[in-house]
């Protein structure tokens, strides 16, 4: 018997992974769950069919998402991160003594629950007594706080079904007020190599250009994700991602990592000239 | 219809390619050639099944095997290819009016007849005045020239079939050997990410380490690569591939490119911890 769990990365090219076995499969309120077994990615979890990630390479994305504006403001205290029901976002975030508070704001309750159950290698630290979990649409939160949080990730979905919201104008003015006046904000930023994909990376940006003034995107290898090459924003009131950032701080904590290094952290700001000019057509 | 072209990357995981039509089938004394045209890809080719280039992404790998080691050596004038009958990196050392001589070393003649029909966009550069085609094994060429190159570009299918020798230990001090004193070697080094591409980039850097003191890895992404995180080595008897750099004198060039900047050369050779690691495994 073969078995394959496959995802179209657009209509004319499929990424297809051996599956051992289906070990859940249920529609929440807001969309359909599934988590696998595979021998080459061990478990993973797709939220209507989209890969969201794979036992072997999210630590790509985690450490990536989290390092990067940590190593940047290592003195982050009260951090808001949107979606990210997995867990994988605040496990990397825990590891800093400095923070004391997160706010983690998930639409769909059934996620945590299932990666509680499934994937406790992202979600061991959703129980931690520093981490805050608000089943709420991330939209509808941001509306509230004023410069409150230091940091917000923004570790969303696609943007299309439950994810939808957190991709307008309105929800990154919204972040914009809900950070002090030295925060940043990171996102998740879609890819620029599929033109769906390229298309709402622009759009995403220049809604982001127009709330922030500094904002710049990162670079980043996701195998699992389409075309591997993946993006994420950097946008901030205050601190530039390279320019300024005390890189030996960050090494003096000792945190572990298999893919970030501040070496990469700067390099990963280096851009193809295609995704470049991409950036630069939306930003005036 | 459905018309796919599927390539497994590994046992357990499948790149699949919508298909338009196949443009070539056949075989040479070497290996078996295909083109497909696509809609997503344009056309592209395969050697024994496995992803050559395609119309839509080669411009990424032919710039970042050309260009980083041109940037380095703006000066070069005798280049040896081996491999790369496609012509595309060819394609982008002429761009350089200081190349003066490029000789292409191609095992099979067929490779080249079927890229001059199917793929002009990469081969259109095989016909200058200034490139001398040698249709040999790669393995027996580099045995004969001293002192001869100012760079040599291995750009070598992967460690199987007919491109095995250029996998050698035998094969890398030869290319020492071809080289000048202030000589570089680049080559198509495999990838980090699943355990049999890991495996062979390994092995390889292990060779390249004995013959050359200088030797560096650096990253690119490669969509239509298993894994789309790509890997070139740079080895070199003097110069160091970024530090010395005179960077503002490639720029004074004026070449246009879509993938490869300065910036971005420099901040290739900073690679993920895990990537470091299998590097340093192999160094000592």
């Amino acid at each position: 018997m073969e078995f394959w769990y496959t995802e179209q990365h657009t209509p004319d090219v499929r990424l297809s992974i051996r599956v051992d076995r289906q070990l859940y499969s249920g529609q929440s309120e807001f969309q359909r769950i599934d988590v696998f077994e595979s021998p080459e990615f061990g478990r993973f979890l797709t939220l209507d069919g989209y890969m969201m990630l794979t036992e072997k390479d999210e630590f790509i994305y985690h450490e990536m998402i989290a390092h990067v504006p940590m190593c940047v403001r290592p003195d982050a205290e009260n951090i808001l991160v949107i979606g990210g029901g997995d867990g994988g976002t605040v496990r990397e975030l825990l590891r800093y003594s400095s923070v004391r508070h997160i706010d983690l704001v998930e639409i769909d309750e059934q996620v945590v629950d299932i990666c509680k159950k499934y994937l406790p290698f992202t979600a061991a630290g959703l129980d931690d007594p520093r981490v805050s979990l608000h089943y709420e649409d991330g939209l509808r939160f941001v509306r509230k706080p004023v410069s409150a949080y230091d940091l917000i990730i923004v570790d969303s979905t696609d943007p299309f079904g439950p994810g939808e919201g957190l991709f307008t104008k309105e929800f990154y003015g919204n972040c914009f007020k809900a950070l002090k006046d030295d925060g940043i904000m990171v996102n998740q930023h879609e890819s620029p190599f599929y033109e769906q994909d390229a298309y709402a990376m622009q759009r995403m940006h220049r809604r982001i250009v127009t709330s922030f003034s500094l904002s710049r995107v990162y670079q980043v290898h996701i195998p699992t994700y389409p075309s591997g090459h993946w993006l994420f924003g950097f946008a901030s009131k205050k601190y530039h991602p390279v320019e300024g950032v005390d890189f030996a701080r960050w090494k003096a904590l000792g945190i572990k990592t298999r893919y970030y290094n501040t070496q990469l952290h700067a390099a990963s700001f280096a851009l193809p000239n295609y995704v470049e000019e991409m950036l630069e057509d939306v930003e005036s």
